[in-house]
């Protein structure tokens, strides 16, 4: 292989193939990102075996091959390098030259035959969605997705994907959030996407300018086509759970409230909270106040916001992390939270929209 | 005690002593910060008993007093808080309330009594420098500091103090850095202060205006006055390397070089020398060329730059790293290096500037 392409372009390429590489991998050949010619492009390639990120940038080829290279050797010599012309030369052995400039590197590759394929994933029924839209759906999902391992079908995002439009849903067994957005497709599906898969998603998406994302599905696999980057997943095997059954459609109070200030007390409560075990922080509402108070051995505090109420006076004890989490994703000025009695879960809704709906259930105060 | 003062004012005070805090200590009281008012400002008070940070801001004092407080909640509390004016009022058994619009704290404090005294440092003889100009002969020495504790008087910058100018010198066994000034004052002294110092005054020289710092020595502490700010320190005991009789004045090469270009290239070379064990890059210096080569396991580099050479040819291996560290805080677009023999030091001097020397022991090359 033989090939000149642009500096900043190949190490913008290799930096979004990168989040595929995991550093902890036991196989050498995962340490490596696959560089391979097609037509006048290079491709480049990462994978864990979980997730693999294709790249593809144009280059003047001189001589067709392949080569796997050291992702973080290749990564640190690209970004060092001037902002020129950049040759790569595969010579006997798998021998790879790097010229530019005055700069002549001479690394020892692996063949490319060793590197894995990534799965086949049929292009041939897309389901399209504009990127930031798919980005936003992201951010206020996958924060609420479970962390231990002990359902694993709860570390996903599901993802619903009907006629008129597409639902996203993480919950952990403390809360739940759900996005929802009108997109018109063909297709209907579901499937249960990592959230590790959709962080990297989250992040390779801010790189790009703003398009559309088509997605595939197998059974097995989920594919992602951005304009230069394609991204392949494997999905969650099992049963999501029959979430619409958990949120309550009716409430008892009604608090309308400033999203920030709401966040700026909670964050403040908790620094005390959090210091203690549980992060309980309290809420008395009561006609237009929410007094919000948390206590620990080293002091408490006690913040009082404006709100409207419409309903019953109640007092409620919360994780502030689980309404911390929340608040800071939601883009409404305003927010209403509806509750039912003290033991039952508090529904967070933004003012301006009704695509978004996140539970949290409470912990019981001793009091 | 009881007070009211400014929100902006408190967290920057906070954050300025907190740097005098450690995270590590096993006595609860230095994990605190002493509140103490003086007239109609508010002291507050941080050390860890080898340097003890003061600053001073404005508040209306309603009543005299002080108290100690955890470092860590007060300064989570004060950032979190709107910027807004804060009331802070000690009442029986050290409790102390913080109130800021809707907040209220009631933190447990400790007694001022327990907080230790910082050493008395008389201000009766002040050497006066340029707060900007401290600033950059610290950038310029203080990482030349030996970081292991075999000799401990290494771990620190002898500044030598004389009626024409300051010097101040750092070195570690394989590295010096020299800085002198022109200063004008009437006092004489040598003293050695320890790395850490000051690093920390370092970053507080950054948050205030360009001022005027006065320092006082004792026998055993030194003492910086800045607008707002006193930072004592103690010294490190011994005599420091006569470091004069180091420096060789005479050289047989004499290369000019642009410093950027000799960083760039130089970082990269060590990109690969990095991954052997020291970091070895040669530099081999020919009419008006220098290639810098390093070869490790996992392959090779070859840079070439352009160069002004006066005098003989040479071959030399350094340790990447203490040349990469020289060329970062060098100012100047260009610099010298001489050479005499390619087992003994390189100096680096800036083109345009006699005031910095920086030497670097060789590596030898087994070839």
């Amino acid at each position: 292989m033989k090939l000149i392409c642009q500096k900043k372009t190949l190490a913008q390429s290799i930096s979004t193939v990168q989040k595929a590489v995991s550093s902890k991998t036991n196989l050498p050949i995962l340490k490596g990102l696959l560089l391979e010619s097609v037509g006048q492009q290079l491709k480049l390639v990462g994978t864990d075996l979980e997730i693999g990120i294709e790249s593809y940038i144009d280059a003047e080829i001189l001589e067709e091959g392949s080569i796997v290279l050291s992702s973080r050797i290749l990564g640190d010599i690209i970004r060092k390098l001037p902002d020129e012309d950049i040759e790569i030369e595969v010579t006997e052995n798998n021998k790879t030259t790097i010229r530019c400039k005055n700069s002549e590197f001479t690394l020892v590759g692996q063949p490319a035959e060793e590197f894995p394929d990534l799965p086949i994933v049929e292009e041939d029924n897309a389901y399209i969605i504009a990127q930031d839209l798919l980005k936003n759906m992201i951010k206020q999902t996958v924060f609420a997705t479970a962390i231990d391992e002990t359902r694993p079908i709860l570390m996903g995002v599901l993802i619903e994907l009907k006629e008129q439009g597409i639902h996203m849903v993480a919950l952990d067994g403390y809360r739940l959030a759900l996005r929802e957005a009108k997109v018109r497709n063909e297709m209907e599906n579901k499937a249960v996407i990592p959230a590790k898969t959709l962080n990297e998603i989250n992040r390779i998406l801010t790189e790009e300018e703003n398009h559309e994302v088509k997605m595939f599905f197998t059974d097995k696999h989920v594919l992602f086509c951005m304009k230069n980057t394609r991204i392949i997943s494997r999905l969650l095997d099992g049963e999501f759970i029959n979430y619409k059954q958990i949120i309550p459609t009716e409430y008892k109070s009604r608090v309308k409230v400033n999203t920030k200030d709401l966040l700026d007390s909670i964050e403040r409560a908790s620094l005390l909270a959090k210091e203690g075990k549980n992060n309980l922080v309290k809420l008395s509402i009561k006609d237009d106040e929410m007094i919000i108070t948390s206590t620990s051995e080293i002091g408490n505090v006690l913040e009082s916001i404006q709100i409207d109420l419409e309903g019953e006076d109640i007092d409620i004890g919360f994780n502030s992390k689980y309404f911390i989490d929340a608040l800071k994703i939601i883009d409404s000025e305003d927010i209403y939270l509806k509750f039912t009695t003290s033991v039952s879960p508090c529904i967070i809704k933004p003012e301006d929209n009704d695509n978004y709906t996140y539970l949290i259930l409470p912990v019981r105060i001793v009091s």
